[in-house]
């Protein structure tokens, strides 16, 4: 094995691979503490020499996998190099706008790239990929779900609370606060029909919210013996 | 294949029958928009001149259907023919009341008649059909569960917050709300005892909720299982 | 078979005992409505009329069973015997105070007295005990967490919120609202530490409180390929 | 056996050891009802009493556990010594403070020192070890989820609220509110985008938050199958 091959396996699986999600971890903290009114006004100067710090590290970083990988063009144009390429531009040309910083947060899924996250996410594919089909369908049997429970309750609250259920998008809220049994209270029925209606839609609505979940779980623990059986031959 | 029977087929499967799905979601999304203020005022013309475009459109695709299925009569007392009727009578009367409005929703059921989806539902309608006594037995212990802890609450709570918990009535909207884990925050216990015996309760019956969710679950991962063995087989 | 006989299935298993549901889902109905304030001003009247109603007919079917069972004491000091007598002693002798008409809200259980619902009931009771040590082994640890999440949850925000989180017993409202995530809103932690503590506990704590239900489902499941089994042999 | 054996044994398993538990429960309860400010002002010498009770029951219990023990130092050195000595420590020095009172918490897990609960703590650690690959992964996703989330609402809701979405760490209170499905209704968004937001991160997160749970009560059925076949064989 050539020494730009080693170099290449290290910063993908090894030692190098490492490092990078160390510092990637080290970025998101940066990013999510500049955020932080009080830090930010304070430590101002700080952040602004760490996001020069990081911009350099990380294109140091794409310089090397160019260099020592054996297709540098193809690696580019991939998911990674693409992501690669955006998380530094922004601060290279100086622009650091809300909107070009958040492509730089795709850098996290960086995080995923190690061999056996690779497969354990293939394994969750395969998984997924067997159930689409139902997926699918009961997708589309939430949204109907949504839809016509916002539909109702529109019906029976419009005239009591007109400006919480304003119209059938705005009732729309109500049906994934509601459906999702989150409930933050900020909108809810007060009329005897609404909330009959509101019992009936949960009673039965949730346990079909709740079908796609079972529907993943059965799916992993399927392809998880399927694995194993091939394992085993 | 006569070209009769051929446009019948188009428009209940093929290419026909995918126009006709586009046009009711463009319909329900129109619907929808329809619904909020800011929108319905300013842009009422359209809205009214989109209404009468769309019952144009349905009213020529029942024309069609008729034209060419076999047996038209029977297709019209059929499900789908009422709510085709239903859907254009109204417009066509001048009539656009929110009752009949309702009406035309029911059109959001056709999107569940291409013979994928037809063979998907009768699945699941043998799966929740061989669980049937089991889901019978847990509904009305799910509705005991409900009523008790309503009047429980009731006794709790009444003349602490005799405008929150007026009545048994009024303590079932307690009742769903809490034991669905919805939990609005419209309604809650604050006496020792309601409190007491609000965990009581939740720890309890949130669990029993949920076995009418995993009945079905199962049912249905047991029919995938029975269909995929007729496939082999 | 006696006509005595007859009489005594007709009443547990057949038409009689049909009535019998259905006059007790009436007197439900009846003390439910009976609550509500605007119904019981101006219908008093009619409430006690109905109250007597079926206390004459609650005392008739009581005759009946002890006249026609054939062991008409043992039947006085069964469960539903007790049910019986507890359920119209206290409108014969005048009193109406609210304890006493709880023990009248027992009747509900009668409704679960059919030889079909006996047999079900029967299947999930042996499914239970099945996991009986299971159940209490996380029972267990769900009481333990809940009171480890409140004496933590106590330290972070007894200053902070010292009305809301006054005490331990107080803080086990939180505790309990929160792990079941029904999440009133009425207690949240506001403190840094409080919500970081909010964090690990619901994310860790809400599968283990998920965990019993969990059992339950498995073990009816279980119970069930079981019963089947056994009728097929 | 030696009657040095028998007390080992008795306080590990047999009588005495049901009394720890009850000592134990006891002195919860104690501590719990001392932080209820109206109990703690007037019974304050009552529970001041109390505490030197427990710790001269406590420290009674290490000794005869010391004496009784073939090897007392190893035994002060395992946790349930260290839990021990720290139990009592704080009083027996005169310090009371609130941290050194947390010590004295770890007391609980004593319940879990019985040869039965060893055993199912042991079923269910050898359950979760062998799905540890799994969880780490999961554990990992539910966390990218959750700060993805909360940098999502952070760009839709800081400028329309920027008192409750001040920052990504803020946010992140939301995020665990809202995917735990808790809802405390204190902070959620009011903007469109924030509201759509929600929406798609909820309908998909909650599955996603929900796979861990399903995997542990996998894992825990699974355990609990083979430990059957091994009794049978």
């Amino acid at each position: 094995m050539t020494r730009r091959k080693k170099i290449a396996n290290s910063i993908d699986d090894g030692g190098l691979g490492i490092v990078v999600v160390v510092v990637i971890v080290l970025y998101l903290i940066n990013l999510t503490l500049e955020t932080v009114p009080s830090l930010k006004k304070t430590h101002e100067d700080i952040f602004e020499s760490l996001e020069i710090g990081f911009t350099i590290i990380f294109t140091i970083e794409l310089i090397i996998r160019l260099a020592v990988y054996e297709r540098p063009v193809k690696y580019l144009f991939s998911v990674f190099g693409v992501i690669d390429v955006l998380s530094i531009l922004p601060s290279l040309v100086g622009a650091n706008s809300l909107a070009l910083r958040v492509l730089r947060l795709f850098r996290v899924f960086k995080l995923f790239r190690s061999r056996r996250m690779v497969r354990a996410i293939d394994e969750i594919k395969a998984a997924i990929w067997d159930i689409r089909s139902d997926l699918v369908l009961f997708g589309f049997v939430v949204l109907i779900l949504l839809y016509l429970s916002a539909v109702g309750i529109y019906m029976f609250e419009h005239e009591a609370q007109p400006d919480k259920f304003s119209s059938i998008p705005a009732s729309m809220w109500w049906a994934v606060a509601t459906l999702t049994t989150v409930g933050y209270g900020d909108v809810y029925p007060v009329t005897l029909g609404g909330r009959v209606f509101t019992a009936v839609v949960t009673l039965l609505g949730i346990g079909i919210i709740a079908i796609p979940t079972s529907l993943v779980t059965n799916a992993l623990s399927k392809a998880k013996k399927r694995t194993r059986k091939q394992d085993v031959t």
